[in-house]
């Protein structure tokens, strides 16, 4: 059945079916798309147009596709271009002419979106959760594994030491800021669009604000033309999304590198974990490497959005169909990942003792210079002495810290005997106590405050 | 001068210093650079690494410095690689050694981050205000032209009649949302990371939450480690700038469409237009051309960031260095084109008698189904005897209006003489009179609406 | 069946099969999967890894495999984590442990990526069949328009009359240069690297060079760690799919426009076109605008596969999985819009009548300047001046060709009443005579040659 | 100057002239610009539109600006909006009245198209110079160290040993399809538009195939409309730059995870790297991250293209010049890039004591299945064996090197003594010695083929 063929007299090319047909995308959708005509209906009711025996008859009808979705009983019919298709033609043949009355005043324009809004709100919620579980596991790592020191590093080289927790935190903060975000757009994406019609309104008279809140929705579009063809709030969660995206990619070439033979840092568990099918010894950790490439998935879905809205005439057009593929897919992305980040954390082995052993004196070399500071000479003056240090050290084949007295001295007679009490990792990292840091002190605050940011959502907990 | 050459022995190749040069495009953050190391300073003198003179020498100094980057007299030297290095340098030949301490527990890792918030956040405010300005445009053009009427298109084809006022204001709320999206993301860019160090934190003890006061940020980071990498801000910056993109890309599409020969709706004013090196009679919309052109680059802005940071390991890498062209990129290009945006729109002439011309009666088919909906015809049946109607209209050669009531009843005995009653623009404008419908009434509202949303907002005038 | 089991204690998470499985998108690939392994078998074969007997069995058992297959009669089971797997698996159901000697120093490295190779390579020669037939249905409508004038545009405004064969054949060169490129890419993707094992080569000696005639590839990959990690040929075969996209879109943009109530100038047949659920008299051209929001789709595939490459380190790594969903959905895109494409320009009808009446003295404005250039005005003086005559004629209302010959000389003595001879677009358009100008005789010689280039590849019949 | 301003009365806008300038942008291409002009003046005065002493002067005029230009004497007007109008003002002020006549029958259209293209030729000769010392310095390595045998890694983890040098030359091959690229995208950047005017082609018969011929073109457009709006070449020129990057940042990303502290397989030169302004013992390995970084950008600059193109109308809109930043930062960002990428390599410092440390038993865990292949073990069933005595040799702490034979004898009768001959590295490559494999005598064929190519290439000296 098709809902506009009246003025038409040929058939439609078998071709333009195949490239027109979105019902094996937009299925999803069943639900909300019913829960959205069964309160439509009810505002029909409620201004005349449908009589109180028509609107039940209708809610009933469209129970019954409901319970037929869920069950899988659903019948498809060769003529369902879209989900919305479907069902209005199903519901015909369950109540017969009444059926066509559903439709008055609505269009596709707005029902779509109205749908599309539902759905991705639920999905909100859902995705929120899970984004809080892998903060959570990262909290409990963290909490487990407070006392252990790490190489810190920037362009890949030991810089300064850090605690492991300090590290595993700062992911916290990422996916909080992640957390914000949603909660932000899930405001813009609650606004309904039912009662704009094709873009001009609707004309009986409906009561958009009473179907919005019925519908769950936050609020109503105060634009009929930007209703039908506002795709901002999917552009904002496949931004949203990308960025997410970004962050567990991170987190994953982390735990990659770390992973490696070479680091050795930590050890990603078997169940995260796949072997080779020609190399027996392999352990890889494919977890984590499938999390690093879908990020570029999420990123090509907001661009696919971007390009193709980027330059469309106002109001609706039919390219606007093609928000649905990247959006759904960004959605069903995300929900394969999440569960594997959370679980990949939680169940990581940590080895402080191969991260204690790539620990070396060369990572306490702004600490030396430091002391020179304490001394009261200027830090770039220091910078300059320890570089010294370093390249006599590297002549002589040895260390810093083996490095004798007489040589630094030569150097800089700020150097005294307690030079060498700089050599010591807990010493470096309990130095940097401002907030933020990364001394054990501060690095405790940082935790209650990640905690108190969970616990004051409690509702959320692991999905 | 080299922040960091002590332990190096070699000469940095010639093509790897140009590599790694970014004064040109850094430079733009010579006042933010000098703002933060004048507060740095205080912060150091207050924990007794500076004396009180000392830092009064560093701050004179660098005030003079400010003073040659805004007088334009400041010297580049060959080995200023980027504007921290520059002012550094011209520090140290100002004051002498005491110049070295400024640097103290500071790295450039925080540091740039900290001017590249600062900049932006000074930025946002200013782009904020254009965006006001876009928005104040566009209410001032649609409440002058309440009454006009013109063709709603959907997928390009007259669809139904709707004001150009609502046409015009259905850009408002794309602006709206554009504002309330950058409101929320400046609290994201307020975040001061100076005192997270090379990424450990600082050892000396500032007071991060005095410095992030002092600098008019509204906060401080949580985690060092982050602080240092996070370039969350940048992508959400880019992703608003992309999104901001769109929506005057296809304003500018309307535009340069309705300014066509063939639509003539309205006209772009000869300000914001130009001609032709060759063809004497041309007036071209290049101001909106150019306007939908950037928006790809608005969009490829965003691509450049996001396809850097993916995959990047933790903490700093000098790979972040490149956000920063794409992000002065995307400022300078908004700054562009926002004034131009508010110039077309202010000095648009519309053109009613084109816009009602191009009204036909089959933007009426739908008026007409209603019409038998309210005489208890289904609509789905409606659809189809007005499709009908329709072929029969085609076949005769006439119009809707034109067609006999005996052809109209031979469709549908629902039918009578009032039927074209239907056939009045102003009238079915009129029946769209739902919260967001395109019904004067209901457009006076909105654009009320609008008017308070800017009022509420005064301080915004125009920039 | 895990192919990759044995050092393995634990079990794999579920949400991590769930990540990590492809049967879904792979799927696809069970032809040259399965011919593949029967080259591969004969190889091992030739080398004695294989008795005549055992290859037999192998064989013998995929043939049956692919019938299956073929006949939508494969059964999966839960542990088939792609197709290789399942095919493995169902091999050693069918003919028992022998099957365990097929992956004989071939990994799913070499083999993941010679099946994508095989199967890209059928695809491109089913594609590059719609590219020609595109051009077959482009050439045959400018040949069947050749005498019809219409407005050119640039800037979306008149510029100069051209033909509208001319016009149409435009999209012919564009489209020819894809063709050029996809035959360029198609060498490139047609290099086996069946024998590279899992990076380090093949160690039982089979004959690369055999394998891959026998496959039908032109040639072997030089490095097995490249071969094994190559994703160029899908980046090229994806960034070719968006530039074809592009095209299409502009196409598509174009046919939007020009059959819009405004414009005219064409008609998109039914078969190609949608209606309203709404509106009873829409007749929309939904095929164009899917076609153009398609584009974003293929731009957006392309990105996917850039980011997830950029920065990956050397030699196979998981995330290259990441490449056949863009991939697949770039193919199954194109074969979805190409048909329509080809359906909806053999079926366009034209208006000449429209496109004549859209025609304005204004296009004739450098003609006008031309005619002056002809009696030694310098053609910047003649522009000035025919700049000048149509402010006179916009002043007093009318067209450059009703203006007075007095107001004409007023401004230049160069005029004289011959100048009204230049108000004739047949002349006009005959004047651009130069190779690959608008002139009939000249866009004659241009479609001949378009037909050589299609004729001189007849085996490229319609797909 | 302006050289359309005739028919317009009102001033434009200075936010509109902001906009519209692109006189920074284009102005790297005087010299393109003036050589087309000259040719253009020559074929001008052939057909008569010219005489031979106002050709001459024309010229003159020009020869003088382009002295200017190089000379860095030119002296820009506030009203130059680009190179073109500027170029044709100074040419006014120089030679008089004359000069209005050189833009006869030629639009901005053309001549622009005309000389972007003139100007990437000839950047593409330099590029490829570029690429070819790339592979020579990665010969020429690889040429040194053909003895060195280093882990080779799947998935981040040691998968089996391979020669330093294969790995190397896997970089050629990926720069030798870059080459190949080029080469034919080459050939559809050298074809000249000059000729197709506006867009309806040339009305005063001017000899396109000459000019093409005197600029150095290949070839001619064969459609003016096409001609004018075609930039097929430059998102051809930014794909292949873009995956150009790519290969360049997956080197870069291999080398910088080999010159950290944990692998330390390469030392990357000081020329190279740079310190740390607050950590004095920091060698970073910036420049190949800067380069890792880049690539972003340049897959930034497609996608901006690629979005500004989509869905653009026929013909030329200004939305077009928005072509050359992208272009131009892609060439630049090339030109930053590939000497260092080039000095990198050359200079890089090789340890092959560190990789023969990071060589384990684990790695030869394929050849130990293969050689129960070889005593007749079906290989899916060898692997499972191995995988079992890693699983054992694990439990007992010990490597399958020290494992007993009792041990290997438990799990299989296949195995008697020889297995330990297995555990041999230099072995393990010898047997990978099919063509592309890593055996030393393959590796040398692969090596003498590389060769070939660049010596086939010899004019290709390094730049």
């Amino acid at each position: 059945m098709k809902l506009w063929g009246g003025r038409f007299e040929g058939q439609t090319d078998e071709a333009m079916e195949r490239l027109g047909a979105s019902l094996d995308v937009d299925w999803r959708l069943y639900e909300v798309d019913i829960r959205g005509s069964m309160a439509y209906a009810r505002a029909l009711s409620k201004v005349g147009i449908l009589t109180t025996v028509e609107c039940s008859e209708i809610n009933e009808g469209l129970e019954r596709i409901l319970e037929e979705f869920r069950s899988d009983s659903f019948v498809v019919s060769p003529g369902d271009e879209d989900v919305h298709t479907a069902v209005e033609r199903r519901l015909h043949e369950l109540i017969g002419e009444v059926a066509g009355k559903l439709h008055t005043g609505r269009s596709r324009n707005d029902q779509v979106a109205t749908d599309t809004r539902m759905y991705l709100s639920k999905q909100i919620v859902l995705l929120r959760g899970g984004l809080r579980s892998a903060q959570r596991a990262v909290v409990i790592q963290a909490g487990n594994h407070l006392d252990v020191i790490m190489p810190g590093y920037t362009h890949g080289q030991p810089a300064q030491p850090v605690l492991f927790a300090h590290w595993l935190l700062s992911y916290f903060w990422m996916l909080q800021r992640d957390v914000e975000r949603l909660d932000e757009l899930a405001e813009r994406v609650s606004v309904s669009p039912l009662g704009a019609g094709a873009l001009a309104g609707n004309a009986f008279g409906v009561d958009r604000a009473e179907l919005a809140r019925e519908l769950g929705f936050a609020g109503i579009s105060a634009n009929s033309i930007d209703a039908v063809s506002d795709r901002d709030f999917i552009v904002e969660f496949l931004s949203w999304a990308a960025l997410l995206g970004v962050h567990l990619s991170r987190l994953a070439a982390d735990l990659v590198l770390w992973s490696s033979a070479e680091y050795g840092f930590v050890e990603i568990d078997e169940a995260y974990s796949t072997g080779s099918s020609i190399m027996p010894q392999k352990r890889n950790p494919d977890s984590m490497e499938l999390v690093r490439g879908k990020a570029g998935r999420l990123i090509g879905n907001l661009m696919t959005v971007l390009a193709t809205l980027k330059g469309l005439p106002a109001s609706y057009n039919r390219d606007l169909q093609e928000d649905k593929p990247p959006l759904f897919d960004a959605i069903d992305t995300l929900f394969l990942i999440l569960p594997v980040v959370v679980g990949v954390v939680e169940t990581l082995r940590i080895r402080p003792e191969r991260m204690r052993m790539a620990l070396g004196d060369g990572m306490l070399a702004t600490d030396l210079a430091d002391y020179l500071v304490r001394r009261g000479v200027p830090f770039r003056e220091s910078h300059r002495i320890v570089g010294e240090a370093i390249r006599r050290a590297e002549a002589a084949n040895t260390s810093l810290r083996e490095l004798a007295l007489a040589e630094y001295q030569a150097i800089s007679d700020a150097f005294s005997q307690d030079l060498y009490d700089v050599f010591n990792f807990e010493r470096s990292v309990r130095s940097k106590n401002v907030p933020g840091g990364t001394a054990p002190s501060v690095v405790r605050k940082q935790l209650a405050l990640a905690r108190g940011i969970l616990d004051g959502n409690s509702e959320n907990t692991r999905q």
